[in-house]
């Protein structure tokens, strides 16, 4: 359970506090934060991905499986508006996958990495007596004091995204299914997701940009992180979800919830932000395809997501634990 | 086998070598080293710790698992002459570990760090379906250029080793034995590793120190790492190991050989380097306790070690592959 999870962060975040130093970001948004001498401010995220809980062996190759691991790490530096520069790697394999495995996954990491000039510095390996294990550091920088975090959101924002939200979603449902509908959009967008960088750099550049972070479980899971962390509610209008045309489609002829995959489904790997209803076409403009604003923060006393225009108002997002 | 994980580490090395930017030290050292542009280098560095392959959760409780993980991370930044800073944990949880058990291992892991000033940062969590995984990263930094490398080492140049040798494998003996020999040092040494951090800041400032890791797989393992890295060989002189009462007199009761533990045995987490024999004796007084120099570098077509003095020829180090 998702809660399981949070509540284990929660419980380790409280009895670490106290060494975080004043002005260093730890636990709790995207990255760490940590000022330098230079005028810069280091950003540093982990991801660990767990065979069986993450990913399935069956269904996700090598190549992409490295691709994907090193996009969903520098999409939590895009999340900040920073620019990723090394990763570090951590892998415990098991005796059933052999080095021609493992040489693709490097392959297709390296590909995803080296587009945005991330290089692998270092890392670790061992042996695994079953599951495959997968860690991924990545550092990056950011211009002091310029990270956009979580706590940010101010009552009347707008909540925007970038790009369309469930492809990746549905995506997973079709390869589950091992599914002769090869939709191969939606396959793509599961596979191979595209960190939102160059967005999330200009976003950071762009006043009245308040606060944001990455969709890697969906909306109704990850949007109450920055309610939270903003002490704000929010109003979220599902007929205003950017939707593709590819995930309409299938959606309608499986007879499935476009919304309850574009708020629930995770792995879009998009933007999600806070932004002054003023700065809005600036910041619109500032990014490829342009932001959707899907609805408003709220003064509220709880972290909560009253959902308005569809058929139902209780989405729940996607969960690891 | 240790040559399966340094064949792996070998090919990722190849793969990634051309994205690693001039100027960085990635993989094959304690720790890449990342200049800023402050005047600072930063190091990082990163271990995995798999269940029933690194440790044995019936054999080593939460409070000394979490030292030890930030001891073996804090470690690898004093190999380098550096000061630790952060740290990021991962871990996959199975079911049957609780949260009593991660609160331990947490406050284990802070009280390591805590007297090393190293904040905890950040993070992932999982639920793992079978094992216990356990990945940390640690950042910290020294002066541009000081970071001492395994590549330095100088025929001519003395071997030298911080401490003693040999404790901590033969604690871990005992402890897998479920001995009653309860030789508490032993057991100590091997459960709370106490990281040669100010020892090797000060062997960082000194002139005439060329090379430098610390000890994990013993150095019958470590050495030929600075053998390699420098192009050069070694004479180590067994009489000369320094080994500590405790140790003499277990693998006197016993029968053990006290050099096979002393150079194989692994975890004494002790410091390797080697100095330009007129530097020895500033070296030497730079650090509590002092060094002991146990032989030589030589000129060798072969990262190979030359074992004299002993009743073995052959010692191995320890392998976690």
């Amino acid at each position: 359970m998702k809660t399981g999870e949070f509540d284990l962060i929660g419980r380790i975040s409280a009895q670490v506090r106290s060494s975080i130093p004043d002005g260093v970001t730890g636990i709790g948004d995207d990255c760490a934060v940590i000022p330098q001498k230079d005028g810069l401010d280091t950003l540093v995220t982990t991801d660990l991905l767990v065979e069986d809980r993450h990913f399935l062996l069956d269904d996700i190759g090598p190549f992409d499986l490295g691709w994907k691991s090193a996009a969903v790490n520098i999409s939590d530096i895009a999340a900040m508006g920073g620019r990723p520069e090394s990763a570090f790697l951590s892998i415990a394999l098991p005796g059933r996958i052999g080095s021609e495995w493992v040489e693709r996954f490097i392959a297709g990491f390296m590909d995803l990495a080296g587009r945005y000039g991330v290089a692998l510095l270092g890392g670790d390996t061992s042996a695994s007596p079953d599951k495959l294990f997968i860690n991924i550091t990545v550092l990056g920088s950011c211009r002091h004091g310029a990270a956009l975090k979580r706590s940010g959101a101010r009552p009347g924002d707008l909540v925007c995204v970038t790009g369309t939200l469930g492809d990746s979603a549905a995506g997973l449902k079709l390869i589950l299914e091992h599914s002769p509908d090869a939709v191969a959009y939606l396959r793509e967008r599961h596979y191979r997701p595209e960190p939102r960088l160059r967005e999330g750099i200009a976003l950071a550049a762009t006043a009245g940009v308040h606060s944001m972070m990455d969709i890697s479980d969906g909306i109704a899971s990850d949007l109450p992180h920055i309610l939270e962390a903003s002490g704000v509610g929010a109003e979220i209008d599902l007929r205003r979800l950017p939707l593709s045309q590819e995930l309409m489609d299938i959606c309608a002829v499986r007879g499935w919830d476009a919304a309850e995959l574009a708020v629930g489904g995770g792995e879009d790997y998009e933007l999600l932000l806070t932004v002054a209803p003023e700065a809005f076409e600036a910041a619109s403009a500032a990014v490829d395809g342009g932001l959707t604003a899907i609805g408003r923060i709220v003064e509220s006393g709880e972290p909560a997501i009253r959902w308005t225009g569809g058929k139902r108002n209780d989405y729940k997002g996607f969960t690891h634990f």
